[in-house]
């Protein structure tokens, strides 16, 4: 089983690595990074990436999963990435999305009428590009499977580990990466006051805002 | 401020990747990626990173942090890297570590004495190695900051945030990367079952079994 993850320049790497931290310990999975040519990566908040891939590469992963970015217009406006994410999605048994990654999948055509979510940010956005966004952290419609922003990615991967795997598998890899979190601060998303949201913003900097 | 994060081959992606988004954020702070020599690294789950610096290009960051590995025994072997680690932690202001990554901060000398934290796998050899192991998810021994498994460098992160800039900031920090967390299974480290601790130990794999 190829599980391909979408690599652009620009992207938040949070979004990736935690599904790959869980996936790719997924019985009989193997994850690959792809991007529109194999080669380095920079993501958004610094880190070098790199990508094992180009699109041509793997036209045809069993999964797929798009990322997001703090400035996802060059991945929006390129049309060899929406092509690879169509194509892709077309003959994947699932495609999944972390943050704005959703609003990449919503280029391209994926999300037309479909519910899904991204991050709180994006919201509106989404809903813009033709889906019905749903204020939830993980949101399944059909065999599309959506995260809200960043952090989200990692419940997404556990609840997809447990629906392919079982949940004893799930509990195996939730431990193995030791997730019993504990946030410093209760920071819901919906709703969070404005000045909280301008202050994030900030903090995010890029596109997002 | 420099906060410089420790890369090496077969580290585990998001013990560097969870604070470096939070980190990045941090008003004032540029992360930089530091290995042995800059270039490429390799994940333990397949993921190619890069690093920009070499160790001599930094030896004195204000602030470094050591990620963990499922097999850290390249690491805790190689004396450019413990050099590195010692060198670096005698002049910064803090040190912190990631999951394993306190394995290697005990290696290069800086917990003898002190109380410190790890991923659940490695607590037994925390100990051994001279640190006396606290079962927390963060762990706090003067300018010393240790982090339990792999997820657990967000929450010390987004801790290290609100001590330096104070919970606003933090609070911020934590809606920006949406971290609302929502795990699907009640999974804590301390107690857990010993079938759960063997199935998680077999996903992982590597030489943290």
């Amino acid at each position: 089983m190829d599980i391909a993850i979408l690599l652009y320049d620009k992207l938040t790497a949070l979004d990736a690595v935690g599904p790959y931290e869980v996936l790719s310990r997924m019985p009989g999975a193997t994850v690959r990074f792809v991007a529109r040519e194999a080669g380095p990566i920079r993501a958004d908040a610094g880190l070098g990436l790199h990508a094992d891939l180009a699109f041509a590469d793997l036209p045809h992963p069993d999964i797929v999963l798009v990322p997001g970015s703090s400035d996802p217009t060059g991945a929006l406006s390129d049309p060899a990435t929406l092509d690879w994410v169509r194509t892709a999605h077309a003959t994947a048994t699932w495609t999944l999305s972390v943050c704005s990654g959703s609003l990449i999948l919503a280029a391209a055509g994926v999300l037309a009428g479909r519910r899904a979510t991204s991050h709180w940010a994006c919201m509106e956005l989404l809903g813009a590009m033709g889906a019905t966004p749903v204020e939830e952290r993980v949101v399944t419609d059909g065999n599309v499977v959506t995260a809200a922003g960043v952090s989200a990615g990692i419940d997404l991967a556990l609840r997809f580990v447990a629906r392919l795997h079982g949940d004893d598998t799930a509990r195996a890899a939730q431990l193995a990466i030791e997730y019993d979190p504990d946030p410093p601060f209760d920071v819901p998303s919906y709703p969070a006051d404005e000045p909280l949201r301008q202050a994030a913003v900030a903090l995010i900097g890029g596109a997002a805002a």
